[in-house]
């Protein structure tokens, strides 16, 4: 048994990043950003009026002072003419502010009769004016890797990035395997349960940007489990599910050696989810899940999440842990790491007493693991520690 | 002008839940859950194995005490025979176990010779199986509304519900106005910039669930306008952007008029963002967003993810704003609600200098909206404010 450090490095050593795509802007929400883009545009492209109101001469403001309009400057049509002295544009929110004027006053500073204007209150001192590039310039960089927020998309827009590179979204292989398991819909046979594991991971890689291949569920023999490996072929990782200890063979641990597996390792000193094991078939990346719901799902949050993250060009971890206080009492750990199902609320974590890794009802009820330690000492209520949210 | 908490409850009651669909269980991953359901199964469905090992009388068990192997019981294969005084099964975790044992004997505390074990430790006090039905019976209840987790989704699964009964997306038609827009791909004339919200805003929608549907861009025409609101027809919400003053005209407000619009109503206490309008056109609701970028983003925020919350079924708010230390001083606030935008770390709330709402690259390294009332006092370093994650 190898811990869960040692693990998740030999995990993150199996995967590289992605290939890089270019999707049109739309698509590219969500998606990881894989080289920096620069603007193809200065922002604004020419000095903008940042109110409505009127352009002059800056020199000329004071109150009392009278301005005769020569034309309007309106968002997308501009004023061709130039500000002379006693001249005025009128000018509305985002227009061009015309050659010749270098102050925006508000309208509500203004007393208008027929083309003549009056400044009838103190302008303040600002000009009102955006000036051109002093949102970003030509060149100006959105640096990558990022995942793409609304705000990120919004701002390529603007800088006329129609087409985005990002990586291409990692394909995953789930594979069940058990003569035990039947899919949602089917009238399972008297000892047969349904096989929940394919797709409540299914849903978590999908959540995170990769793409989940369902393959038939595997049963026990070599033939089957074979077939759904090659049906696996090509994917960027390949994931199995249960299988590593089948009556007293461990077919999985068979057929991957059959097919060439390069073992990573097998084991891990962890809680749920002690036989796991990990390797490469051919360019694939190859991962061996417990078959408990909650020992499958708690792997995908520790392992599968960081190495996803990694082929698709981010940093294995979104962040360090946080800290919540614990709103019960619990009995020091033994000496394998433990995540223990928890509902975090304003109150703390509730670490769950019940902690059987079969329990899928349960951790659907919990938003976190508490992160214990090998050996942790027992710890008190109100104690802060470490934990994932999920 | 009326406050943003009045705004929102207007904005809110134009809008209701969307009818229920019924999806595959695969595609209700991040869907919410309309109604409640309840299993079909009782999970386990037998009394299960929760080890490998011997599954035997717990009367019988002690030190040294021998049995008779006489068949194996693995998972999807149970053993069909009834264990008798002195009789063991092989089993595997899983599988379940068969009448007469109600023990089972973990393989690390047997030795084995041929079909005869002996206890050769001592068995703690665990019987190491699973009642039928511990995680959930049939009749269990996942309860309503509820964003479906991938955990979520693993437990309907293993409730054998293949089809799930979740909140239709709803339709949201996106409208930028403005003669001074350019597409992304386009080459903008000179008095042209490129739509940024329209992008920013699909991205926000899409990523809560709900569908958008980016229209042409409208003209500063009537005619323009018009053709544009007649496209959004049927969607459940149409968001204008911009056009609310264009030269002297409220293009948008005349045309929505004209439309037979119920006006909520106009302007609220807030920056960015002050120019907004709301009301229903026929069964959609309408809501006018400023056109300054920062602005639309901010009201997205503020007020249209509420809004799409409420027709997906769910509250408005996702949570009570949470507090974070500020990690530089703030003036007073004026009248007008203020969302300021920070950049938040392990440091506290960074609240940027500049606050134009044109900045978009500055809005896209903002991470936070620090909430400030009218006419909060000045503030000072590390005292706590409510933000919004954005």
């Amino acid at each position: 048994m190898i811990s869960v450090s040692d693990a998740l490095d030999a995990l993150l050593a199996l995967v590289s990043p992605t290939a890089v795509e270019t999707v049109p802007l739309r698509a590219a929400a969500g998606r990881v950003l894989a080289a920096p883009v620069t603007a193809r545009r200065d922002q604004p492209p020419f000095a903008a009026s940042a109110m409505d109101g009127y352009a002059v001469k800056a020199a000329e403001v004071e109150r009392d002072a009278m301005f005769k309009i020569i034309g309007e400057s309106a968002a997308g049509h501009g004023f061709a003419g130039q500000v002379g002295a006693g001249q005025a544009v009128r000018i509305f929110t985002g227009a061009p502010v015309p050659k010749g004027a270098d102050f925006v006053v508000i309208q509500e500073d203004i007393s208008r009769t027929g083309s003549l204007i009056t400044i009838s209150d103190h302008p303040g001192p600002g000009r009102n004016i955006r000036a051109l590039g002093s949102d970003f310039c030509v060149g100006s960089s959105v640096s990558a890797p990022r995942i793409l927020s609304p705000a990120d998309i919004a701002l390529l827009a603007a800088m006329n990035i129609a087409d985005v590179p990002v990586r291409t979204k990692p394909t995953v292989a789930l594979i069940s395997t058990g003569d035990e398991l039947a899919l949602p819909g089917d009238m399972p046979g008297p000892d047969q349960i349904i096989a929940s594991n394919t797709f409540g991971l299914d849903a978590m890689i999908t959540a995170v940007g990769a793409t989940a291949r369902i393959l038939p569920i595997a049963r026990d023999t070599i033939g089957s489990l074979s077939m759904a490996l090659e049906l696996a072929n090509k994917a960027d990782l390949i994931v199995t599910i249960g299988g590593a200890s089948v009556g007293d063979h461990d077919l999985v641990e068979q057929v991957t050696e059959d097919v060439g597996m390069s073992r990573s390792f097998y084991k891990v000193a962890m809680r749920p989810g002690k036989p796991l094991m990990a390797g490469k078939i051919g360019p694939s990346a190859m991962v061996g899940l417990p078959g408990n719901p909650v020992s499958a799902m708690v792997c995908g949050h520790i392992f599968l999440l960081p190495m996803l993250r990694v082929m698709l060009g981010l940093s294995p971890e979104t962040q360090t842990p946080p800290l919540a206080p614990l709103a019960n009492d619990l009995p020091p750990n033994g000496p394998r790491t433990h995540y223990m199902r928890a509902r975090l609320d304003n109150h703390g974590l509730h670490v769950f007493d019940d902690q059987d890794s079969a329990r899928l009802a349960l951790f659907a009820e919990a938003n976190a693991l508490v992160i214990r330690p090998p050996h942790d000492t027992a710890r008190q209520k109100s104690e802060h520690l470490a934990y994932i949210a999920i």
